[in-house]
């Protein structure tokens, strides 16, 4: 997508064909700068300290550090140098428990890598993998982008033209994927059609991703948008405010239970207690085929209480700096994430298409899966 | 309540018996300090720009106001009095157009004023009926708390003992009364009784009322708390993490639908959701008895969006200071309140005991009073 006029995607390999560049998430919205990856090592920090966080930019990252691992292997024998691999890769799927495409794309790496006989095409063949990662991630987000459109045309139809009002939690834009992003491929691709569209943009405490990266990059491709505390999209949809909540996910279950940032689970509640659709994107490499029940079986990553506590921003002459809220010694506990259960869920986007928030659907939509719920 | 081993109520009247003290509540919890007000317009700034704030000190402040404008129209003849005073209560009235005790009391004053024959004895009257108001509100506090106390109580027993959690939402405790708080009344009743408590505490963007006034207060009390952002609530008690949610109100109608701080109704939902119940605590003074639907009648106050821009804490230095957190020229929108239906309510908690959140078991509460509802 564009920052400033040029086009970016949020990661890509350099040159030299072994340093990972990506945008440094930390620094946006105040500052726009790149960070290079050269290590399994720096990869991993990257994903922990969320210099690249987002369901699909942590998978295509996880890609990439694969490939890094390659490269560090690269004069062992073959079974050594799948040892460090698997290695890395445990390594690297221990950064965010909950994100699912992290695992997802370890394991497709590893098992590529064991399919290659020759330990000389192994590096190759993780380079291969790791920009088909990154490529599929930007297509399916396209193709989300071009079946969601469909539920902002229908709404825009109905109210005769009249301004769509789009509500979304936390950042499932491009900065969480490769491009286009997952909750806003509809949005970018309807205003893309001209289609009068706004965002009512959560500021989603205590990252203020919202805040920070999605009214960023929002404001960056020219859409309107305004940005609310979290807790005001329940008054908004008791005043009609909200004709449909769109957001991303970092692990779904086939039977449609959304695992996504904290505070998803009540918007929700009050987009069902007020009759707005509630819709969930994601490519297919977000949904956890493992497990029906996402409430008991999705790991919930609980991180420091610091991230509660300290706010980053602008001081008035325009230095950045961090500000401690709390009152000396006070205790505060940071979940980041909560299970809306799939009877919240009004439909589910993805790459092949719009489906219900059920066993039935999802498998239905994707035939080619074979789910084994525990 | 206590702050550090003095006792100290929010509000009180100077010994010169014409400078109202108050405690400045934008500066905790990092400085405490007191505030003179002297004059009316003093008064309806320091509403205006939540020097004060909360249901019941929102009220005994315009109580102490018309005070002052009963002295600065003190040499006035009784006509004129009488019209400087109501004047000087419109002025009040328009600070905050959701609170309804602060009409309530300014309503109380002008009633009190124009039933005294003698110019020379409205001054008199006023410092009565300011004084009175206070009391009244630290008095029906203490009696929510003693009612309130037997719904902890009784969870308590039901846990065999185990701690309690309640959930409260913004500052309902004593800084936003006189003393002891609507919904922190039960809490450190509970405490002083020795039942072991634990209050969630949400930080309540965009000012953190929560987390700088209720972690505050209650770290001075010695209750044990732990804040989260406001997103966290639902999935606390999806997990069995909450027992009772108990908040405040600024105007709930005798038909119980309840005007609170934003985010409220996101909360009553989640309560709804996972059979927690779900308290509110208030005197009978934030009735509103003129209204029966909420929804409509509630004028829901909208302040700066830089109140959602702007947030203020400690530097590492130890400095105060406010970052902005958005990006620049990104608009924002400030709803203070919302209102939560009476459907989603479990029940009310007034000085007279606690009633179901309906019509009927409100007046049946209070026969006293004449509701008129359209």
């Amino acid at each position: 997508m564009k920052v400033g006029n040029q086009h970016f995607r949020t990661i890509w390999l350099g040159s030299d064909q072994r340093t990972v560049n990506v945008i440094d998430q930390r620094k946006l919205p105040f500052e726009f700068a790149l960070k290079e990856l050269r290590t399994v090592e720096d990869t991993a920090s990257a994903i922990q300290e969320m210099v690249v966080r987002g369901a699909g930019l942590i998978g295509a990252t996880a890609g990439f550090g694969m490939l890094l691992a390659a490269l560090e292997a690269e004069p062992m024998d073959r079974q050594k140098f799948l040892e460090h691999v698997r290695q890395a890769g445990d390594v690297l799927i221990g950064t965010r428990p909950t994100a699912i495409n992290l695992a997802w794309a370890v394991e497709r790496q590893v098992a590529a890598m064991s399919g290659v006989k020759k330990s000389d095409q192994m590096v190759e063949k993780a380079a291969e993998i790791a920009q088909a990662i990154a490529d599929e991630d930007a297509e399916a987000c396209r193709q989300i982008g071009l079946h969601g459109v469909s539920l902002i045309r229908e709404i825009c139809r109905r109210k005769r033209g009249e301004r769509v009002n789009v509500l979304t939690h936390c950042n499932a834009g491009w900065l969480a994927f490769v491009d286009f992003g997952s909750a806003t491929a509809p949005i970018y691709a309807a205003f893309d059609e001209g289609i009068p569209v706004h965002v009512w943009v959560d500021e989603t405490r205590p990252r203020n991703q919202g805040a920070r990266l999605t009214a960023w990059e929002l404001g960056q491709q020219g859409v309107p948008h305004t940005v609310i505390v979290d807790s005001a999209g329940g008054h908004l949809m008791q005043h009609g405010q909200v004709d449909i909540v769109i957001t991303g996910t970092d692990r779904t279950t086939f039977t449609g239970d959304v695992a996504n940032k904290i505070g998803t689970y009540l918007k929700a509640l009050a987009a069902k207690d007020n009759n707005v659709p509630f819709y969930v994107a994601l490519p297919s490499s977000t949904f956890d085929w493992d497990h029906e029940d996402g409430m008991k079986s999705t790991p919930i990553e609980e991180r420091s209480s610091e991230e509660v506590n300290l706010i980053s921003g602008r001081l008035p002459d325009g230095q950045l700096a961090e500000v401690a809220t709390l009152p000396f010694g006070t205790p505060a506990k940071n979940y980041g994430f909560d299970v809306t259960p799939a009877r919240l869920v009004t439909g589910l986007i993805t790459e092949r298409g719009i489906c219900q928030a059920n066993a039935a659907s999802i498998t239905e939509l994707f035939p080619d899966q074979s789910p084994h719920g525990a």
